[in-house]
């Protein structure tokens, strides 16, 4: 039975022999970057629409785009990433948590920051002194109700 | 001698008893608002002449000018946060950090957004189907270079 | 500085001389036991009407419903935790968990329940073959949404 | 030497290849939904004539009604679950457990609500600002006895 | 207020100064050994008369029965205990824990020994070759349930 | 080279085609059940003449009863076991522990019960209430000795 | 209710304004330099008689031969040592342990050196090439047995 | 490509099944049973000369012998050992680490016994009680340098 | 598809057959002997032309030079590293961990060196007493910066 | 009894209140910032002539040299340390540590750089791109020996 990380690897080889992007996929298949690059990663699962979308234009056999559209478990490292690339946003979440967590409480009350209704982008901004990297995340906020 | 969890005490006492905000804070103090919450909660240090205006403007000692102002060791949860506030956002990590390494290398190459040449703002965004958190933070990209 | 534990503290010094309950607790506060209960330990805020109830109800100072509207940082053992009473409900996410997951993703479609836009109930059943703990939960779905 | 995760993925690839439901699959076996489903993913056992009943249904080997009747050995995972809809429940029992504990024993004495003599139930409730996941749990109380 | 490891030290220091034993102390309560120890140890509650015997017969002040009769939250080491007296059980739960479950389930059907509805006693058994410690534990059996 | 695994997934596989029992693999090596099914599980080794009966008896190649044999390294799970019937032992270690060392010390002095100068037995022992599981255990004493 | 770490505290600082030896020590109570040092640390019991030898040899109050002929409860790091006198023999348990267990199971059979029935010498050896630390361990062999 | 692991699984095969003891392998190799074993069990290398010898004493193929001579890299179990054979040392490492560390630097000044230049023996002592093992270490005295 | 690891293990063969040694491979590539070591061994991506000169000299298939230059995913022992030539290092963070942040704030300011931007060499000091390893780091100065 | 964490906050106060740098303290030692600001720590100990040095340099009670001149117990951070400036030598332990004894044992054969006979530098690098922080490390070669 193919699985997620089946197809992963799929895309994988592709995009070394092609050499196509994660932009372009994502044009392809109408979905933003981050969204499509986690879903082909295993970790979303993409509507029947953009999944058949996504097999046409790599040219993958028809059940990943089944596969594609299966509801994910998530399963993460569960500690401290080792991949510095990845850390560094770790490291952002130890540093910064609990300054993020006082000024959303300030600006909206006792509640979250929902990480399912949720968006996000990462651009290149050009600058001088070295470009930069900008993520810019979007999430509904949860208010904590007592009943 | 005067801590910097003593200095957060101080300002956290300070804040219940007047009412004062994380945004009054950073106004008075010219700085950002995620930046002088997370110095004030002893992520950070202030240089002397912001560290001075605070202490001020919540009448606290003038030690506490000097212990914001000293360098940080920063230790934070070495594991899995567990308020859902801060959670969400390590979940974010865990979920969107491949997909974030991928971009992040395709769009500049092999390297990391630095955690330490870094900025970020959290901003309430009104939205008819319930308002949202937005974050945007920027990093220098800092590519891994060989020797 | 009071704290919600030096709060937590003194309800549980309260309960011990007066033999109040946590059922006349919730009603004189007008919320729900769970609900109130939570919150009395420090894991959830109060709004001032009923923080201010509780305080009266209790005779506690009045800081003390400054600190119950407060919003907490919740804290909770990070593993497995040992009390029989709360391991159970730990045996039951572990056994069940999968099946849950599977359940509602196929009543809903991918998402999750919320544990923020949230309620619970505890209730005595009486049983021949001996009473019974029903619990019933209630919590919003939230769909993955594509962007 | 056919396992329990043979069979798992036996039912699973079933399923994907059918379109057959856990609702289904519980009414078959003349079962509850979370209790065959959690049966199907090597959790429970199964009395032989539903398995008998499940493996017709679905067209098994017959080999695999034995193997969904022997003993399982529950194994999950140890720490923190890291997909976001069974870290909700762990986060449930980590913000709510002490509040539970403290309401089982105002109502029962000192003790435990089992989770082997146990049963569950998940339902969809609609709602008019969003559908909510309602799940009724009811486990039999065992009270601590000195001797 | 007063604790249960404040009564645990009250106990160990009458014991230091007087000599008594925890034998004695279980005749004077009429309850068993292991039992009464683990209370006096804080990981059971007594019942209010057994409690209020106890207290008489080590002279302690009167709040000590109402605590010892408080229903205690269990805590214990998570992980190994290094004592090596402890340490010795743990390992015998590992090296035979998979054979104790094989043969429960082959006796009994699938399902457990209770660690609530439980009782254990320690006996010294002189022998030639050097005395013996013997613990017979009973526990009740519980079948797993379908539904 | 075959090795204990191997062992015990063709005593597994015997056992689910026959139907043999482990008191009948105990009967016919002349062994106690623990002991033998603890063995055959990999966590003991059988001297050759038990392990020559126990091969002969199930019908499994000869090298078998070398391996049986074997002294083998006792690999166990080193934190917190997950099955309910194993971890229910583990919850008594951690429960009772510290009352079974108290005494201990008071019966015999300082010291421990040996590990493996060791036997236990499971028994059932039918109850109007419900049948109950019974373990017996017996350690040799062994004093700390000082030098 | 003195403790043994009040009593290693009362120890250490006698030795430090002293220069009293562990070798003195050993020699005042008539037992081995690693037992008696051990039994300071609070690691062992000592008997009545040479816990009194040593209370008056260092001039301790009464009280503390009582605290060192007490059973100790051990407790130590559960996991890496850091120190690095102390790590350098975790790492030799690590490097030669699985050697050390062929060894002793090929010259004794299947069973263990005992931990308990056990003593210890630490000698100085001069070496031409820089002096070495030697030491001799010898633990009572305890057999598996059957039963 | 043949590995460390590969050659020690066929130096446990020649011995299961001619039943050459590591005594006889030290002798034919001119070199000590603890460094001999430790070495074929992967976790030391052998000089060309002796792994030369050993690979025709066992008849082993000749590649084994370069395999013998390669730098290992030394893994082991990162926490707590599970064997008890094993277990028993570390716990004694626990249990009279800090001794060890107090009587070395008593003797020696600052500084750690040297893991590296080590060396170890193991004995069969025979006793009338029951023999014993014997284990002599001796490792090179490093002391802290200033600088 | 071909994996870094995959290449890890080709050139480690051919190291071992050919007798090649880092030193030529670093001469080949024109690289450092620590960066291209680490390459090789999956830590760092090469650049298209060192790695093409690498798979000539070596004579490793042409797909190997694509592996290389891919960007790779960091992934390394979490925790304690075992093997005493890596956790020598590791020791000296735990050592002089602090030392280090204090002497760089003093010498530069409140900020990190950086692991990015960044080399190492390795070099052989003769020495009398014996030859001394000698490890030169140089690392970017990154300053915190307020915003 | 005066500890050495007690002196470290004595120095951490006095440089506070005085602005003497780590270089002048070490200065007036006559030793290396990196060993008498690691010493000042907690982490070695000074020989008696620079510890009076050190103690009379900053007017601290003569008590301080004694303090400073014991040996200290080695403890720290037992995973992976938070603080940003010392997780990037982490890190590079990560990264680079394989290929650090990859060149160790092709440069000097199988053995360890001693973190024992060891000393290190710390030195700012002026460079038109930015400072860079130079950390020179030089330790003995210590080679397994076989016996």
């Amino acid at each position: 039975m193919m699985t997620k990380s089946d197809v992963t690897a799929m895309i994988r080889a592709k995009k070394r022999e092609s050499g196509i992007t994660w932009a372009a996929i994502a044009e392809a298949t109408g979905l933003g970057e981050v969204f499509v690059t986690s879903a082909c990663l295993g970790m979303n699962s993409l509507s029947p629409e953009p999944a058949g979308k996504l097999v046409d234009f790599l040219g993958l056999p028809a059940e990943a785009a089944i596969v594609l559209a299966e509801y994910p478990t998530k399963t993460f490292a569960q500690t401290v990433p080792t991949d510095p690339c990845i850390y560094r946003w770790y490291e952002i979440t130890g540093v910064f948590g609990e300054a993020f967590k006082e000024l959303v409480q300030e600006k909206f009350g006792d509640g979250i920051m929902s990480a399912i209704d949720f968006d996000m982008e990462i651009n290149r901004i050009t600058h001088e002194k070295g470009d930069r990297v900008e993520v810019v995340m979007s999430g509904k906020f949860l208010p904590y109700k007592s009943w």
